[in-house]
């Protein structure tokens, strides 16, 4: 059994965490935490009423290194990394779930904020475990993949040799408003976004860096990628549909099925997916089609399992020498 | 291990079996069965790929003899009574989720048809365990309880002793769409119920003689339940608003909390209770309040789960000898 | 033509007043106000885009007075007083969608706050046309009713003299989240609501005296009303199911019919009604139904049409001689 | 004033015919009609009760050319052409909702059929103002525009000069439910499309080459348009985002302003447009944005209104000699 941490549990992936984790046979929580440490977990999350409680205290590096060997970290970037750093320096391992270790310095001063830790930025291991499984399991600071690059990345992984990199690819994305967070806003509110659909920052979204540098590092490419992101008018559940031209033709089903065939969390269909069938679990679901040059990729995910909370878990079981698929969820929640 | 054998695996309440039995650690599928055998289990639930595949028979009861211990059967009534009757007399233990077993013969045959096995009839058990725990773990019979009278019934029973039995009780309740089946109808066309609420069969529901049955069981009372069902415009929930006068001045919640205090199932909450806290899980979330005479009763289930298939499989459980709480659902779906 | 202000034009009452009086053959928008004056009608609402634009001033009752005959005032109870008075002392007809003038000074201010215009309170009329249309065409200060009261009277009007008074009326509501306000919490955040349903303030709703004070004032009796309203997963829209005890043997339709028989906006309907048939008119949708001494009344209203915003139009229309429909919506947002 | 019939009552675009022309001060609607004569206006669309009331009659040319000068066909592609020719004969002027006379004849029939009216084929005018407004006065028969190609078109045509032929045009489209029309299916049911998004007919929908064609006519040049729609839950209003290169830099919104400065029923936005503002409205309403050499524009409609049936009164009020904007709907359906 190993001891954890989960730093950041009032928000959704710090419920999506929990519910995993109160589950998980090797995982046991020993330390939940907020910035407040106000409020039970009752009267954070009702619905786990009778079936889990703990005092939330307030984040205490110190504390969290005499009772657990891991720490989620499920705060916003900036405050992240510094707590970060602490943990680690106290010999904690840490999965952060915010953007602080995900990119390289420059790209990230360039999208967040001055980084405080570079450093550890450094040694961290981008937690996409098919681009990167043996490298997490000896890593002690994993950085979690936005929601946004996990789902666009697994698409476009199979496919780097072959897109024609002198034209642009389009992602059009759609995310169920849990990706928007917990907190109000005009955009949140039920009324603004039901019966509706809109996109937000289109072309000048931050997890458009992210692809790109991760698409870089496997492929040595830089790909042009344009990405429209738009909210819809679900909880979760995300997809991806992208759009790009290929240097030859090709059958992209079945490169997809061999790209992919020991993966246990990836799923390929032959017809186009849906948010609602991988909803509730970890599984990028992922269908392509040709037409002459031009190639259509559309894939689904959890925003935030696969796109945080059970790709985190995943994460840590590599980290912790266990099964990558160990609690991990995989029934969807239809219907 | 047992095994076990799912008739009726195309529906709503076939997938819920499925969802919860495939990492059950007891219950071994071992044969699934829909009227037609058309289709695979993929074709019938794609958010099960890759996860579980089986032939699809036509139900066979000589078949499912051969390799089950125990049924589901997840069938309409009236097929239901002759598929278990046939099971039955080949040594098969059978849940039955449909309304053929539930009722007394005289108000079975009133609200729905002849019946065909009143044999078995005698025998089976009603198959909520807060009433019939030990006689469910002594039957190889157990009628699976309908939604609303789960809902109803676990939110009135603690109260039989207190109820004025000269006034009606009037239950106001709420399903999700699921509760409408599977099948298309223009009450379940997304544009029909989105942006919708409606009430239907005002006082004419066959789950009303249900409720009453069971509640004089328990109390030798017979209640005037007054029963108007409502479709929302959500997929998977169920709530139970019930009004009526008590005798005495109460203290609802004390009642409940000690009505309840070891029931695994049943969470007693002091505010007003909501779909979403349960849904995904077997509890039966229960709320009550009283202003003088007047006590207000708000109840929630999964009517897919709670009110069907999770009931089922505790019920199965207990039937086999396990734990009721083996591999029962208490994470909900939020958010 | 008439003259006339909107004072509160942010909410989403005044721009259903917007919405109505831009194109209303008589009266004519010279004045728009918020409690801030900032933002641009645009801004506020960019469906008008186009359609509408008119600066949106610091709601100031002298201005007011110079350019407008009649004024709507969509403010919050307490502040709505003080501007009315104002407007009134300077000949200003009001049409106010609050609290403030709606019930006695006693039931009043036992339930909302000490009242500051005693004078005008006196003079004001209730502003359900089917109850107080010639005292309407008189005033020069309309109340317009509450959402929840204006179902729940039109529901109960055509039976006071056939309920049993000796036992209380149960009032189960359902209201779509605009009725929640525009104001971001969590209760309207799309994540909570979606998926869901609850009840909020069990017999503890301030439109509770509301409907009694009102039915006394028709029937002389006091009735025993209880009121539990629930937030349903809908924009708009809102539906009350009461239930209660008669004296004698109804035909509750042919009451109804013939009770309502002149009466422009409201419609019998033989089934359940729905919110979806009615939102986007000015129509109350009523049905019920008899089980012996059980009368079941299930009616329907667009909350912010029929709940507020076209009633004072319509109000409006009374108060100016002009005919009563004029310019009030009839026809629904279907499909 | 013009007597009109409306032939093909029963669904969404004939129920939104109806709301619109009940209202219309110079069209009188003489004739309903559907494929069976069964049920009455008040069975198919309840929310019309008190409202209007007609019988429905088995569509008869002979007769509609007695009562009506022109014939709206909301009929599906097939049955409609048959019909509109013989109402052409007869001289009735013809405003068809089918895509039977939108396509030129090798389009058409490589598409959906073979043709059985190709002399009037030859002189349908496409009805889309903003493209034929002056044809469209003097003709009689009206092929109005699909749902997709309204919004792409509209979406498309001020940049036609400014696109770089030599790579492919792909839109992402997104449609609610009413788009999958009023018959019951798996996929509208409400269950499955509720918190989900699925794309359909990847490349291969029937708008596509409409689109092609419509720019062609208007530019000369053949466009690579590589269409993929999806079903979002919603229950009206479309949303095109459209993924293109440009030969040179522009300024799109000024480009898209100048484009449709005197059109009645265009919008031009400066940040991403959303649905719900133009849903109940006869408005396309349009953003677009560049970087670099990518161009994104981003167009919404009501998918029943724009998308059909206010549109075709739109052309019916231009072939009759009224002004276009008179009765069509400007005022959206939000919150």
């Amino acid at each position: 059994m190993t001891n954890v941490a989960i730093v950041g549990v009032s928000g959704y992936t710090g419920l999506e965490l929990l519910k995993i984790l109160i589950h998980h046979p090797k995982f046991n929580i020993t330390y939940v935490a907020n910035s407040s440490g106000e409020k039970s977990i009752l009267d954070l999350h009702p619905s786990l009423c009778g079936i889990f409680e703990a005092p939330v205290m307030i984040a205490d590096a110190k504390e969290i290194a005499k009772c657990a060997k891991l720490a989620f970290l499920a705060l916003p970037h900036r405050s992240s990394m510094g707590f970060a750093k602490e943990l680690l320096d106290l010999g904690v391992k840490v999965v952060d779930l915010s953007a602080d270790y995900r990119l390289e310095l420059e790209t990230y001063e360039q999208h967040y904020c001055p980084h405080i830790d570079k450093k550890n930025l450094k040694k961290a291991i981008y937690g996409l475990p098919e681009m990167y499984r043996e490298e997490i399991k000896k890593s002690s600071l994993v950085a979690n993949p936005g929601c946004y690059p996990t789902a666009s990345i697994l698409a476009l992984l199979p496919f780097v040799d072959m897109i024609d990199e002198n034209y642009p690819i389009f992602i059009d994305a759609k995310s169920g408003v849990t990706g928007a967070g917990k907190k109000c806003s005009n955009n949140t509110h039920f009324v603004s976004i039901n019966e509706n659909i809109f996109a937000y920052n289109p072309f000048k979204h931050r997890h458009e860096p992210e692809i790109v540098e991760k698409l870089y590092k496997k492929s040595g490419k830089i790909f042009d990628i344009n990405f429209v992101p738009h909210l819809i008018p679900a909880s979760r559940g995300e997809m991806i549909d992208a759009y790009m031209l290929i240097k030859e033709d090709i059958d992209p089903i079945k490169i997809l099925k061999a790209y992919y065939k020991n993966e246990p969390f990836i799923r390929i269909f032959d017809k186009p997916v849906d948010i609602k069938s991988c909803s509730g679990t970890n599984f990028c679901d992922i269908f392509a089609k040709c037409q002459d040059k031009k190639l259509y990729i559309n894939s689904t995910i959890d925003n935030i399992l696969r796109g945080s909370s059970s790709q985190a878990i995943a994460n840590a079981n590599l980290m912790c020498g266990y099964d990558e698929s160990l609690a991990i969820p995989t029934i969807a929640y239809v219907p």
